[in-house]
C-alpha cells in the first residue's frame, strides 16, 4: 500500500456463474430466485439467433411459465421501458431475465424501477434515488462489453429531448450475471468490436478513476491485457478461446467499472448517443484515444502501467514515455478493427456540440475522471475529435 | 486466455465497504438490513479494547437494541454455538453483527445456521447442506487474515469428538463485510503474524486451486504481494499503511479462497485445531512450506508467478528454477515473524498422526488441491513437519 484511502470504498457484484453452456443454469437460477412467471426481456437479433428458443426450453424444464418482452433498440427509449412495465404487471411477473446485450440488459432493469417505484424513468436519473427493492432479476449478456450485468448503471434515453439518462443505484444491480460464452458467436464483426472497445473503455476509465481501489486495479488491468490479447482475434476469426476472453475482459472491466465508477470518454460518450443515437461503443472508440490524452498528465503512473498491460516492454523507460504509448496503442487497435476514428464520419454536426457540451460536463461519470473538465474544454475536446 | 473453462465456475462477495473510520457504518448498516434487535457476537478482547462499546454507539445512534453475547473462544465450539443461538432466539433479535477476528465471525455464521435451521451444527457439516436462509450477517473483522467475512466457509470445533467440522455453503456468506482497518492496531504481536500467515495461505492456496479462475487469480496474486510487503512492517512497527495493506490483503485472499477453495495445508490444519487446540494461523505456518514444496511439481508455473509476487526478481529463471524460490521465502517470513516451525514445538505427539491423516484426506479442502493426497501421503507429510 502506498497511500491510505480517506473515503469509504465500496465494492459490490451480484452472484456471477461463468462457463460454456452456462444458459442451461437459467431456469434454476430464475425458480431459486422465486420465480414463477418469468418476464423475459430481450431484442429480435437474439431471437432470430435461437437463444430465446434456448433459454426457454430451460424455463419450461423448470415448469415455469414466461411472457417475452423484445421491443428494445439500440440505445433504449424510455417509452419502450414504461410499455414493458405495464406488460410486467399486466402478465403478474415476478422475475425478470434480460437476455441481449447492454440495450435489452439496461432496458430491463428501467422496466424493474418502475415495476417495483412510481412515477416515470425520468424521476430516477441520477445518483441512489431508488427507493423500492427491484423485482429479482438475471442478467444473460450476449456481448462483451457492456458490462450491465454485473453494474449498478442503466442507461435511457429520451429521443423527444435528445438526452440520455444515467441511473446509478445499487438497487438496480442485476442478482445474478449468467455468462456463456458460446452466445457471443452470433454477433456482427462491428457490434463485437464496438463492444469491445467499450470494454476497454470501462477499464481505462475505471482504472485511472478517482474511486479506483485495490478490489477494482486488478480487475481493470487484467482486462486490459485480455482485450489487447484477444478482441482483434475475436472480431476476426470467432475463435472461441479468443471470445471467452472477451467474455471474461467484459465481466472484470464490468465488476471495475461498476464499483470505481467511469470518467470522461463516458461522460462525453452519452450526449452523443441522446442527439444521434449513435451506438455507445462506437462513440467510446472515437473519443477514447483524445481523452486518453488529455488526461495523461493527470494519471501518468497508471498510464505507464496501462501500457504494459497493453503489451508494452516498457523497461527502461520512465512513467512518462510508457503512458505516451497508450493513447496510440488504444488508436492503433481501434483502426484495426474498422473502427470510425472521427464524429464527423458518423455525422455529427459542430452545430450541436455547445448543447452536448453543457450535458456532459453535468454527467455523473465526469465526477470520477482523473481531472474535472469545465464546459469550454470539453467544447473543444469535441471539436478536437470531430 | 490459455485454456478453456469446461466447468460452471462461481463468484459471489458480500457487499464490502472499506476505510479508515468505517465502523461508524455499522448502524446504517443493521438498520438498512431490517434489524431492531442487534445480536452481536463478539470475544472478551475485543471488548476490552473498546470495540464493543464504541460500535453500541454507533448503533444506539440508529435507535438499534442490542444483546451481546461474547462467549467464543479461539476455535469456537458446537456448544457456544447452540447457546449463542438460543440467546438470539428467546431475545427476539433480528440481525446479527459479529464483531471480532475468525472465532467470532464463525460462531456468528454457527448460530445464525441455527437460528433459522433445525437440527445441530453437525448437521451442517460438508458442502451445501444449508436449506433456510439465515438471518441478515453483518461481519466486521478485528483481524487481518481469516477472510470470514467475505467467505462461505465457517470451521466449529466439537471437542469431545476431538474435530474441527468445516460448514462450506452459500448460505453463509454475510450482507456485508465492514472493514476498519483501525481496528487491527489493537492485536498482540504473534496473533498479527499468525493471522496474516493464514492470509498468505488463503492467497497460495487459492491461486494454485483447481477452482481459479481469472477472477480469483488476480485477488489471490495481489494479497500474496500485499502480504510480502506489509506483513513484518505491520507486526514489528504497527503502522497504519502497513496494516491497511494487511486488510486489503486479508480481503483479496478471503476473496480468491472463499471462490476457488483452499488446498492442502487447510485439510491439514483442521485436524491438528481440533486435536490440540492450536490456532489456525500458526497450524497453517508450520505447514505451509513443506505443502508447497510437496505441490511445486503439480502447479510449477502458477509457483514461479507466486515467486514473483513475493518479490523474486525471476527474470532470466526457468518455471521450476524460480517455483523452487517459493517453499523458502514463505519460510523466511515465517521465522523472522518468530512463528513456530514444527509441529513437536507446540505439543504435537505422532501418536495422533494416524486419525489426523485419516480426518485429513476427507477434508473439504482437499478436494481443490492441486494433487489429491492419499492417507500415507498425508501421514508422511505430518511427520515431515513434527
Amino acid at each position: 500500500m502506498e497511500t491510505s484511502y480517506d473515503t469509504l470504498l465500496k465494492f459490490e457484484l451480484p452472484e456471477i456463474i461463468y462457463g460454456l453452456g452456462s444458459l442451461s443454469q437459467i431456469g434454476q437460477c430464475a425458480r431459486r430466485l422465486g420465480g414463477e412467471r418469468i418476464f423475459l426481456v430481450t431484442d429480435p437479433g437474439v431471437t432470430e439467433h435461437g437463444w430465446v428458443d434456448e433459454s426457454i426450453k430451460y424455463l419450461e424444464k423448470e415448469s415455469l411459465k414466461h411472457v417475452i418482452y423484445d421491443n428494445v433498440v439500440t440505445n433504449p427509449r424510455c417509452f419502450q421501458v414504461e410499455q414493458g412495465a405495464k406488460l410486467y404487471n399486466q402478465k403478474k411477473c415476478d422475475v425478470i431475465v434480460s437476455v441481449g446485450g447492454g440495450s435489452p440488459m439496461d432496458a430491463a432493469k428501467g422496466i424493474a424501477i418502475l415495476v417495483s417505484n412510481h412515477g416515470r424513468i425520468h424521476d430516477y436519473a441520477g445518483c441512489n434515488l431508488i427507493t423500492q427493492p427491484i423485482p429479482p432479476l438475471i442478467c444473460v449478456p450476449t456481448t462483451a462489453g457492456t458490462g450491465s450485468d454485473v453494474s449498478q448503471f442503466s442507461i435511457i434515453g429520451d429521443p423527444r429531448k435528445k438526452i440520455k439518462m444515467t441511473i446509478l443505484s445499487r438497487a438496480i444491480m442485476a442478482d445474478i450475471s449468467l455468462i456463456d460464452p458460446r452466445m457471443l458467436q452470433t454477433k456482427p464483426r462491428e457490434l463485437m468490436a464496438a463492444t469491445g472497445i467499450d470494454a476497454l473503455t470501462h477499464a481505462i476509465e475505471a482504472y485511472v478513476s478517482s474511486l479506483a481501489w485495490p478490489l477494482t486495479d486488478p480487475h481493470a488491468i487484467h482486462a486490459i491485457e485480455l482485450v489487447f490479447a484477444n478482441l482483434q482475434k475475436a472480431v476476426d476469426t470467432r475463435n472461441i478461446e479468443a471470445l471467452e476472453g472477451m467474455a471474461i475482459a467484459s465481466l472484470e472491466a464490468g465488476i471495475a467499472f461498476s464499483n470505481a465508477i467511469l470518467g470522461a470518454v463516458h461522460a462525453l460518450a452519452h450526449p452523443l448517443s441522446g442527439v444521434y443515437d449513435i451506438h455507445h461503443g462506437i462513440a467510446n472508440a472515437i473519443l477514447l484515444p483524445m481523452v486518453i490524452r488529455k488526461n495523461l498528465p493527470h494519471a501518468v503512473q497508471k498510464f505507464a502501467l496501462i501500457a504494459s498491460a497493453m503489451g508494452l516492454d516498457t523497461r527502461g523507460m520512465s512513467d512518462v514515455e510508457a503512458a505516451e504509448y497508450v493513447p496510440q496503442m488504444a488508436q492503433e487497435l481501434i483502426s484495426n478493427l474498422d473502427l470510425p476514428t472521427t464524429l464527423s464520419e458518423i455525422g455529427v454536426k459542430a452545430v450541436d456540440i455547445p448543447a452536448m457540451s453543457r450535458d456532459a460536463a453535468q454527467d455523473l461519470c465526469m465526477q470520477t475522471n482523473p481531472h474535472c473538465y469545465g464546459i469550454e474544454e470539453i467544447e473543444s475536446m469535441y471539436r478536437e475529435a470531430l
